[in-house]
């Protein structure tokens, strides 16, 4: 097997961590003597990171010395909730590291490899886990979140019907896949409309998750929200970005940030400020043509349906003018039962 | 081999015949002990009938005295541009008839069978050719033309850009289908922005078409039209649906029909006086909603395409909303370059 092979594994079992939140997706495997002898992967946010997952699946830490370990991404180097990774892979006697991915993260970027080098440990990066945390790189690389922009619309470009009823457009096949990409989100975010016309839920109903999205919605005054709406009906974290200063009590999940105007600009620095990498815009027309214009959407997720809402219904994205061409790169085209899902990155 | 593999013989047969106008696509396949001795098919309107062009290619007509003969249509039994097919079938002493598809023209319906079936030769009808001469069949059933709505959006919805500018939306390979689609049509119409804005060619550039899609374009006044717009350039047929009584002379090639309104049932009545059952509309937003309120729209094939035109982009069918649900059957997906294709009839 090549280092791309024992790579691979890496990788794999990097999937596996379903539950990282804002830390990255990290898979390890230690080999030695041509023979995996360890497998680890990150699996919580604030638990154990993937080498030291790895070393703790060994009989005998010490089978470790002189092995070759495989890891998706760059050794940490400081005292987080964990102690520094590169520091211990260099104690076992690891004679030699393979990198999949420099950490963007500039509190560790580079810095992991240099401890390794410093204790005598051979390095390679092989600069390839670019699918892997995206948005984790994206966020550190230009200090915005990573904003997707989803929704579904019918044939003839609606995303509603006529007189702003909800409209149900996809069938389950695509509802599921909605599921599995809200479930990769740190936060889904709404606008007023629809989350006084659609009264969502914006919860992943098919995995409990040790750290759900937070659901953010814009409203022009939190104090007139009524009680009643889904958001409220559960514990999940809610965030209110109000433009009213709110003088009510909320629910202990609900916060309410207050802004003279919340602007997908200011939406964005402010999601950045804590931390958040992976956001969904979920929003209607208006949101969704304020997002592609501030040029913040970094991907496009469109579902379409084969269903025809007529002249009257809701078009997609009417609302604010783009200001340069809006340039998407090679799509993935995928069925979904009847829909189809049409997914592009900006390049 | 069984009836329905040389059955399928004549319906590949039958597509072959590219220039057959508002005739019927019809393919013929004869079997005398077990060997196919002869295919024929349908050339062109105005040509032999597919009968008669399998009949031609024995070498001695006799050959066909009891034979089976397979054809995808009932063959006819009046005089029109040619003999009828079913005596001549009978006169060559032909044993049996399979026959795909009763003749949904209420001039021939049944009369062929009959016919043949006097004359002492066996006739089955596997009631199977639905997809071949779908516009034909629908055509006779209903009395009004196959309308397919076509139209390119973008991944936001839209047709157009800001401002109306002319946006080329799909790649080649979907272009090249686009030019498919049209050289299978009847006529082609647009309504009044897209000739002033696209100001569009409407011709088939793939293939010299010995009967090319007749250009139709709503315009409110005739006499108005700029005669350096693209339709006046070339001699294809040419018909504008004016509201304005016409006092100017106009090419050979160019018709004006006048009526005080052109709604799409105008359009629909007028078009099917003239024996069109195969209509194509390229038209804009108004348009597509129009004929989409009109319950005029028998499929819709849309091109998607993975761009972003923002939201002062024009939306696709915005205008007239539905007057009832519009629902569509299972969607064929396909893929062509970066863009995709959904097709959809109306149930």
């Amino acid at each position: 097997m090549t280092d791309q092979d024992y790579f691979k594994l890496a990788v794999a079992a990097a999937h596996q961590g379903l539950d990282t939140w804002t830390n990255p997706q990290v898979g390890a495997v230690i080999v030695k003597d041509g023979q995996v002898i360890a497998t680890g992967y990150h699996h919580q946010f604030g638990q154990a990171h993937a080498e030291v997952d790895a070393l703790s699946q060994l009989d005998d830490v010490a089978d470790a010395k002189d092995s070759t370990v495989y890891v998706t991404l760059e050794p940490c180097s400081h005292y987080g909730k964990t102690p520094p990774c590169a520091k211990r892979l260099a104690e076992v006697g690891v004679a030699r590291v393979v990198i999949g991915q420099q950490d963007p993260n500039p509190l560790v970027s580079g810095k992991g490899i240099q401890l390794l080098e410093d204790h005598g440990v051979a390095v390679t990066v092989l600069n390839q886990t670019a699918d892997l945390n995206e948005a984790y790189t994206y966020f550190y690389q230009h200090h915005q979140p990573y904003f997707t922009l989803k929704y579904a619309m019918s044939l003839d470009g609606k995303i509603n019907g006529a007189g702003m009823t909800r409209t149900q457009l996809t069938s389950e096949p695509a509802q599921q896949d909605v599921q599995q990409l809200r479930s990769r989100q740190h936060a889904i975010l709404i606008g007023e409309h629809t989350l006084l016309n659609d009264d969502p839920q914006l919860t992943v109903r098919t995995r409990q998750q040790a750290f759900p999205p937070i659901r953010i919605a814009l409203v022009r005054d939190a104090n007139q929200l009524d009680r009643r709406l889904k958001l409220f009906n559960n514990a999940a974290p809610t965030w209110f970005l109000s433009e009213t200063e709110v003088t009510t009590s909320v629910p202990e999940n609900v916060k309410v940030v207050v802004r003279p105007e919340w602007t997908p600009v200011v939406i964005s620095q402010y999601l950045a400020e804590q931390g958040l990498q992976a956001v969904l815009v979920e929003g209607g027309s208006q949101v969704q043509a304020a997002f592609l214009a501030a040029d913040l959407v970094n991907e496009l997720v469109v579902y379409v349906a084969p269903k025809v809402l007529g002249g009257a219904g809701l078009p997609a994205a009417v609302g604010e003018p783009l200001t340069a061409a809006f340039n998407l790169g090679a799509p993935t085209i995928t069925q979904f039962g009847h829909d189809v899902r049409v997914r592009a990155r900006r390049v």
